[in-house]
């Protein structure tokens, strides 16, 4: 393709609204266009990587046995309304209203269309197992779209979903899905971590992220140093570093004022670590306290877990009628909950600790000398605390949290879908069964441009060859001349017997030009073509990634570029 | 491919409600399912044709030039209010409400949004022309949708768009496009009649539609009999059969109770061709009376050119007001319209006519012995009617009206959205110049349907080999039968060194029940290996569309079939 065939405009500066460098560099390269906020136009180039990315998942996908299927982004809201969805992610969903006052949804995930097709069309077990995926257009209605590709109200996805006639089978068809991904992030360029996740309104038993790190993630990691547990913070354990608290009596002392660890820290002196966390969740009805360190924070989709669904931090007035006292002065010293209808859970950190301060529900009065199981009402253990870094763990490794870009999970669903759907098979004794499903997703727009946050420096992109929009960049400078015009042939018929892509870069600019919006632009290699080096007989062959410089003879360059790829 | 490892289930019957072979076969074949109505997922099977057919829409606009880029279907408003169309195509688009209570339009069409991406991007005339083009689903709030694909909420367009800097370059990019339909459409395996159509709501200065021609068409083509005129209904032109009427004295004669056209040669045996049929248009404010020969009908797609836009048939309440009669005693007689405000127009068919009959606009009363041109008052001659099948064209030739499927759309817009829309560049001069555009749209869901239309018989689908799902299907009988088994490798073998695709039916099903379905789902060619013939040393092969049986060596079907897509 000739540069001045195409639509490309590269731009010296990015738009201020793009923050983080892969957007800046979506727009910059030309890639990439915003009709408005969360709404992108894929040019031709970014097309064309979008579509190498798209054609590495289905590859993967089929080589894995999945079928490939097209679903309705339009969809019926009595299927959400069977399956539950239709509330518990409702805020997510673009409602559409047609002339007859019918409304649809816009689909953000397909697990309720799948499930329904299925559901007609397998009636025996001979039928399964069966793993169906899609690559289409999604929709959610994000109240702030940003970050470009990473988080838009319109995204390419790969959807697919496993249906099994038992768990066993599942979690066979569970592992060839998660291979896949390794094998497809692995080929798209991306140091993928597969960590353990929470299942989230998604439901199921068990749940894998996919996740790349990286500063501008919006999501945690942690992984273990020198060992292979890895996790979302959602769902991550670890032990926190020792305390040592000494024996002692347990002794209420006043604290006026009080309404904080950090208060309680600077004005008596007793460091985080040594108090107890006191938060407390409602559900309307009933109340619960969650005790954590000090130093600790509360990792609320755990208490979720814990505490079941409709629980939230409760408001400061809900507090003082459940506890007779403010936050800041709050604890669950047994005495003190006498009479008062709460549940306390206890993070598992805080079991054995001894010496720790609390709050009396009192206020303006703390205790100190607080040994855990003796003096507190604890109902339940539980690990709700949120992993830090250079917490240990159950390796008794060092954890390390990271930030990190979601580009792939995978949930075993079970069979919440397939008994609301009427997803069922006659099993060889004739018994109906539901099918047990899993369900994959991939960001295939959003993992296009995690492979831009990760390859790029000051420059611009360094694309891997594997979704590179070309994978050469043809630099012709003196146009004019017979000679580089003869070598410039020459290359371009090589690379087209070699069946390498390229852009050639006809425009009538200056060489630093040219050279600048090469590296911006980013493919594997640039080969420049110049009267100088044409008459010594070669062109000059650069590695965008590897820097580097060589002198190729013009008819050899598409096998020397082949033999770079095979690699 | 296994048929016990895809998602393939045939039907005896299809659905009540599919009413039209393609529809059915559809279903019945496995390619199709519905999930609501005008709402469809495509299968393995199915999904395979649309993205053989997908690929040659994609070949052939990039040998023209094309530049595959991809928009959202999620469109601001905006951006039709300023081209007017918020309005004008209100009925068709769905509309989306978000949870901050901003609207959104799901894209039935991209003119405004690729008009804005222009703007931005394209300065110079040296960036022009270019043809943009993506292939994306597209809805619209069909109130009833039907046949399949056909007619269908939401579904898979390849839409285009050329900019250029002048008329006569446009000319050219739409010839280009136009070109490339026809070859389009000729691979696919449909003879689509290229004919000229009206704008409509699209706006511009001509059109062409692409129309496969099937007795269950929605819309309607006239061609002529042995030569190259072809036009849609709404635009087509023709001569209606002489008639002879003699001179005559303008006489007003009672017709009681006559209300019709048929009433007045039914009880006072004046037939059609010798009255005059008078409608009555409004646009609220102003009336105008359109007449044309009793036997012919008024096109009112025509009727809106000539009068302009807004004017409709006017109800009998407007037309009493109007006329002072009823619709049934209307007529232009000149002496009867004084004093009326009202713009008279004439078809062209009416001139030189004398011995007419018309309404008095008196209620029971008529005139005979009309001579149009003495006696009627003409405000202007105009194309107002319909063609009818047996009607003379320009060329002096019998025009035929058939029902056609419309696959294709090009239209050459002119410069309505880019002055709407802001898309300028500077030309040689320096000066400011709106792009000249046109549009082309190919409904690439409708155009596989299409084919199906086409191609099938009583026991099936008869796909061409080119947008087939699988180009053989491999029928293995006696599975248990090791030299079956050895033969059906051989042949698998063979087949995929050649590489062609095939869909194996490895079901453990009688012999009867894999021809029946393998007729149904019509793939070019059908090897079938049985004992018998393995034990001659050959497996059967047969052409669907053809017919016939020939006996091949297992290990030289690929070849075969390779020499016989080659012809």
């Amino acid at each position: 393709m000739r540069w001045t065939q195409t639509l490309l405009t590269t731009l010296r500066e990015a738009p201020a609204e793009a923050e983080i460098a892969s957007h800046q560099l979506l727009l910059r390269a030309g890639l990439a266009r915003k009709l408005t906020s969360g709404l992108y136009t894929f040019l031709p180039l970014g097309l064309r990587a979008l579509r190498k990315v798209e054609k590495i998942v289905r590859e993967e996908m089929d080589r894995a046995g999945g079928l490939e299927i097209l679903m309705p982004a339009l969809q019926p809201p009595e299927l959400w309304e069977k399956s539950g969805r239709i509330t518990a992610a409702a805020d997510v969903l673009f409602q559409v209203k047609d002339h007859q006052d019918r409304r649809w949804i816009l689909g953000p995930t397909h697990e309720e269309v799948v499930t329904a097709l299925v559901a007609g069309e397998v009636q025996s077990y001979r039928q399964l197992p069966r793993t169906l995926y899609q690559i289409q257009t999604k929709y959610r209605d994000e109240i702030r779209p940003r970050f470009g590709l990473m988080r838009a109200r319109e995204f390419i996805m790969k959807d697919a979903y496993s249906f099994d006639a038992d768990e066993e089978s599942a979690k066979k068809s569970y592992e060839a899905m998660t291979q896949a991904y390794r094998k497809i992030f692995e080929r798209v360029g991306l140091a993928a971590l597969q960590v353990e996740a929470d299942t989230g309104v998604m439901g199921g038993a068990s749940s894998h992220e996919f996740c790349v790190v990286a500063v501008i993630g919006e999501g945690e990691v942690v992984t273990e140093e020198g060992g292979s547990y890895a996790a979302a913070i959602e769902k991550a354990v670890g032990r926190p570093v020792e305390r040592k608290g000494g024996e002692g009596k347990l002794e209420k002392f006043p604290t006026p004022g009080i309404r904080t660890i950090v208060d309680l820290e600077k004005k008596h002196g007793v460091v985080a670590q040594d108090q107890i966390k006191t938060l407390v969740f409602t559900n309307g009805k009933e109340t619960a306290l969650v005790l954590v360190r000090g130093d600790d924070e509360v990792q609320e989709v755990k208490v979720g877990k814990v505490l079941g669904a409709g629980y939230r931090v409760a408001a400061e007035a809900e507090i003082k009628v459940a506890m007779g006292a403010s936050p800041g002065s709050l604890g669950a010293v047994a005495s003190t909950l006498e009479g008062k209808k709460v549940t306390v859970v206890a993070d598992l950190g805080l079991k054995g600790q001894k010496g720790m301060a609390t709050g009396a529900n009192d206020n303006g009065f703390h205790f100190k000398g607080v040994e855990v199981e003796r003096d507190l009402k604890i109902d339940q253990w539980a690990d709700v605390r949120k992993v830090r870094d250079g917490d240990i763990s159950a390796g008794g490794k060092k954890l390390k949290v990271s930030r990190g870009i979601e580009v792939g999970h995978a949930f075993l669903l079970g069979t919440k879908y397939s008994e609301a759907l009427e997803a069922k098979f006659l099993d060889p004794e004739g018994k109906q069964q539901p099918a047990v499903m899993g369900c994959y997703g991939i960001g295939v727009t959003r993992t296009l441009q995690a492979v831009i946050e990760v390859h790029q420096d000051k420059d611009g992109i360094r694309w891997p060859a594997s979704v590179a929009p070309y994978t050469v960049m043809l630099v012709t400078l003196d146009l004019a001349d017979p000679a580089v015009k003869a070598a410039t042939e020459a290359v371009i018929a090589s690379l087209d017997k070699a069946g390498i892509d390229y852009l050639w870069d006809d425009r009538d600019e200056r060489p630093g030009v040219k050279f600048k919006d090469a590296d911006l632009l980013g493919f594997p290699w640039r080969v420049t073509i110049g009267a100088k080096s044409v008459a010594k007989g070669g062109v000059e062959v650069k590695c965008r990634r590897a820097g580097g410089m060589e002198m190729i003879p013009p008819a050899d360059v598409g096998v020397w570029v082949q033999n770079k790829l095979a690699v």
